[in-house]
């Protein structure tokens, strides 16, 4: 079961799915998102210049899109939409981070799942006074993603919005039969684990809503504008046959922890201490303790491991910290350094307010 | 290659794929929609409650849906926006034809290519103020329609919308390998042919404008309100090797045809007398030519045909009707009783305007 990652060109490939030279299809679209998505097709295509995917972008329209699967491996499909106003907005967020953080939330769910991406469809509704600039930088932040992780751009369908920039992603992915990771697999005296740290999303997000008009340097908080989703981290663990569950930290820690535990029907002491804080801002420092517990959008990966396997600090380059332990009985405790415990409620991140 | 249409129980079952116990994902969701999306799930429990449907609508919630795909097949997929304003409007449309629409676009997708639907995946985006009772409508319309074709609602997800009912709807086939019926394939002397009658449903969209305020009784307009998806005359024409390109006449059948003549470098000859125009209304009449030709959302099957293969007046209950021929001069005429041609530009159906 403990096979290396493969690493293509210093990317991760997808090995499952063949792309067939059939193309996809923008039908019913007024003419300057026409325009649009074929400059998006374009870019698309000089960003994914591979064989496999240049057989789909170049091949011609139709009804569907048509993918073919290799044998022994299953298929993830996640959706997720970006609202503007809800997800992001259009004062806060470069459109590049839009595209990114549209792409990203899905790839960190395959992730989650032990996959790997290969085929993202774009739904797109946008308002007729958006300039193309926006469209094309939005375009390069969701391509320029999906490129690092071997996915490609396969289809989607466009309209007017009549309100606001709306986007709904949907990310494909493949794993090899029966391996997929869910979060039902948690057993008491399993270890809880947490990639990267945390809290950083939800700690520019605050500082945004304090400042009213604020916007943030996305350099100086790149949590929040360009969250790396954990697709490698994701498919070493699941090859190494370490992870008992897991689960991507889209709602905050308190939440996502809950959903673990539920599904396993299990509870959870997590050491406040050993919590990986984000350091955010210039100078950065590092954020509360709430924050890392509630905040949400970090796209780090939760796992729980069967005591005795060994987990190094760090994996992929992501650092790994061992946040806590899987318990009997049902419920999330939050342990101080003396060994007292409070109970630890879902208090995740729930999208913004206008 | 020619095998009959399995009928299972008087419906259609997609043999190609097995739905594993993972269940579907509606994360970040604020409490209404979370209790909606309970609800829905119950719905379409109830309603698809067959031994594999029931194994993944039952099962825990996940990053993502797992889908496995039987040996031997590809994968389709298309994805469909239907926005409130832009699709539809709440006071023309029932909830019910709301949601039956939004998923026929994508079955008729499917339909076009000779597949069979699978799984379809809802991202459902909804207005504060929204009444229960709406969407629990909109969900029966939908999950009526996925029933009748065997599909599962399989996941998605939610959010609040800032304006309007927002609505994207992934649908995912499946068609046995290489044998997806695409755009590219008519040939010069080919007859071309077309399922039911057209114009129906532009015809009905024209009224409510007409009448500004107006709605129409749904059942004195089926074509417009509860189009039906041809997915079980697609997957007859595809078993018996019947045709040579096909597509689904959603832009209208100017539109539509001149993309099967674009992809497949050749023109048409289509002859006026014999375009089958819909009856609407009570007393039904005819619509006129003009609204056959281009008006969209039809929802029927456009192919083509190699000469010498015969078609029957009906296949699986719906009309066929010869409408011309494909010729090697690419434009696209339509021929009067005369001979007489003069050129069919797309002047097929536009999102209306508010």
């Amino acid at each position: 079961m403990v096979r290396e990652v493969e690493l293509v060109h210093g990317q991760i490939r997808a090995p499952s799915l063949q792309r067939l030279p059939l193309g996809y299809d923008f039908f019913a679209v007024p003419l300057p998102e026409k325009t649009l998505i074929a400059h998006i097709r374009r870019m698309a295509l000089q960003r994914g210049a591979r064989g496999g995917n240049r057989a789909l972008l170049t091949g011609i329209g139709d009804d569907c899109a048509v993918l073919r699967l290799w044998p022994e491996h299953e298929l993830l499909v996640t959706t997720d939409f970006s609202l503007e106003g809800v997800h992001f907005r259009r004062n806060w967020h470069p459109p590049e981070s839009v595209g990114h953080r549209c792409l990203a939330r899905g790839l960190s769910d395959i992730a989650a799942m032990g996959g790997l991406p290969t085929a993202v469809f774009l739904s797109l509704a946008l308002p007729a006074e958006l300039p193309q600039r926006w469209v094309e930088r939005f375009a390069r932040g969701l391509l320029t993603l999906a490129r690092k992780y071997g996915a490609t751009l396969a289809g989607g369908d466009t309209a007017e919005s009549p309100h606001g920039i709306l986007a709904d992603m949907v990310v494909i992915g493949t794993v090899p039969r029966g391996e997929a990771v869910g979060r039902a697999g948690a057993r008491p005296g399993d270890r809880i684990y947490v990639s990267g740290a945390l809290g950083g999303s939800a700690a520019a997000l605050a500082r945004m809503t304090e400042k009213r008009q604020g916007t943030l340097k996305p350099r100086d908080y790149p949590g929040h504008f360009f969250p790396e989703p954990r697709i490698e981290l994701g498919r070493a663990l699941r090859e190494k046959g370490l992870v008992s569950a897991m689960i991507d930290i889209s709602d905050g820690l308190s939440t996502d922890l809950g959903h673990i535990c539920e599904e396993s029907g299990v509870g959870a002491e997590v050491e406040a201490e050993a919590v990986p804080r984000a350091g955010v801002g210039k100078p950065a420092h590092e954020v509360d303790l709430e924050v890392a517990l509630h905040g949400g959008e970090d796209y780090e990966l939760l796992f729980t491991v069967p005591r005795g396997k060994r987990i190094p600090s760090q994996i992929r380059g992501v650092p790994i910290t061992r946040i806590g332990n899987i318990v009997r009985r049902r419920k999330i405790l939050l342990m101080s350094r003396g060994g007292m415990g409070c109970e630890l409620g879902p208090e995740g991140w729930e999208h913004f307010k206008k």
